[in-house]
């Protein structure tokens, strides 16, 4: 099997829980009979999932697993949004459009610190709440720069808008900046969210940046307190 | 000048907001000649600091920072703890030692999921309050593993445990799994942050590891929603 295919798959595996019974993986030899690959692609394979934080090596032990991917956890490493976060651990996502308008930078209800456009400029405001297997999980609010991504419509904002932005505008994405605290919910989003005004909720708020360097979209994401957790994995030094 | 010293320096002059006026570093010769390095060893500084998430290069444009680091932002990568991570940012810590006391396994409040110990396992449970620049910042419930962690007192954890431990205990630290969730406040946190029982709280439950994989510390961190913020770089694929 190619190098990239056995990633995937190890992966796959790992995240289905597999390898949660005893938490450790099988040794080098069944690895490689049981995936038919070659001791070098699977050593490649270990030490990127390693350098991932989804397994640690001990000396003259073993593969262990670091926490697994389950129901629930989101991992904040990862920028590729919920409906790609949740495919690999089988949930259900469900996108509900709140509404899809164009306004004027000027209007927008809130600006990304040290963003200076024309009050003029066109952004596509987009309020949506996201479903997961049936649970209200998320309200967000996305503004998204018309000169930059010059088309939405409703039947693409009801879909994943990452993706369509990566695969039909072929935009070339660079990074993103995540501000993440706490607040109390406005009647607004307590609505969507099934819970009341001023109970909790996790925001992130979220600057994408293309590779050039610009601002593309800024968004304001509000969780419901009770339906996620969010896993980060750190090397410490 | 030395690279280390030169990443370190670059590094402190990006966060104390040398740069923060155009947001964008300074041509290679004014950096040369302003720093006294050589174009190898700047390079390789502002590579590493691409890396970490400081600045991003345009093609032909130059070198910007992303994100200043500023009061009351935290970085979710670093697991230095709050003492370290204040430190560049001139913020003040003060830390109020509620409580230490040696407990057993089976009286813990909370335990990592997974998690087997025998029930008499020894564990030091420590509570306490920091204070940033006098306001309360976050409460710390935190069990450290007897067995590995032979020994605290008042005065150790009244500073930075981690220091304690990576200098005087010399533990090799592995890496730390985190969950990050909201919840509503508890009588006990709420007072001790003046804030109210169900005010919202930003919540980190960190379980750290040694090099050899063996779980020495775990903690439930509740920071206070309106002194606390975090901040995350994150690349987008």
């Amino acid at each position: 099997m190619k190098y990239e295919a056995f990633v995937e798959l190890l992966e796959q595996d790992i995240n289905n829980g597999r390898y949660d019974q005893d938490g450790k993986l099988p040794s080098e030899d069944v690895l490689i009979e049981s995936y038919q690959v070659t001791r070098y692609t699977l050593r490649k394979a270990i030490a990127f999932l390693v350098e991932r934080g989804q397994l640690y090596q001990v000396q003259g032990s073993g593969i262990y697993l670091r926490r697994r991917a389950k129901k629930g956890y989101f991992n904040l490493d990862d920028t590729q949004g919920i409906t790609s976060e949740s495919r690999g651990i089988n949930q259900n996502v469900e996108t509900k459009v709140v509404s899809l308008e164009e306004i004027q930078f000027k209007d927008a209800a809130f600006v990304p610190e040290g963003l200076s456009l024309s009050p003029e400029t066109i952004l596509y405001f987009v309020k949506r709440l996201r479903l997961l297997d049936g649970k209200p999980f998320v309200v967000e609010h996305s503004y998204y720069i018309k000169s930059l991504v010059p088309y939405l419509n409703h039947e693409i904002v009801e879909q994943s808008i990452f993706h369509y932005l990566k695969e039909v505008v072929k935009l070339k994405f660079g990074f993103a900046d995540k501000i993440i605290r706490t607040e109390k919910l406005t009647q607004e989003v307590a609505t969507l969210l099934e819970l009341k005004k001023d109970d909790p909720t996790l925001v992130i708020i979220d600057e994408a940046y293309l590779s050039n360097g610009a601002l593309f979209n800024y968004s304001k994401l509000y969780y419901h307190y009770e339906n996620s957790e969010f896993f980060m994995h750190a090397t410490m030094k």
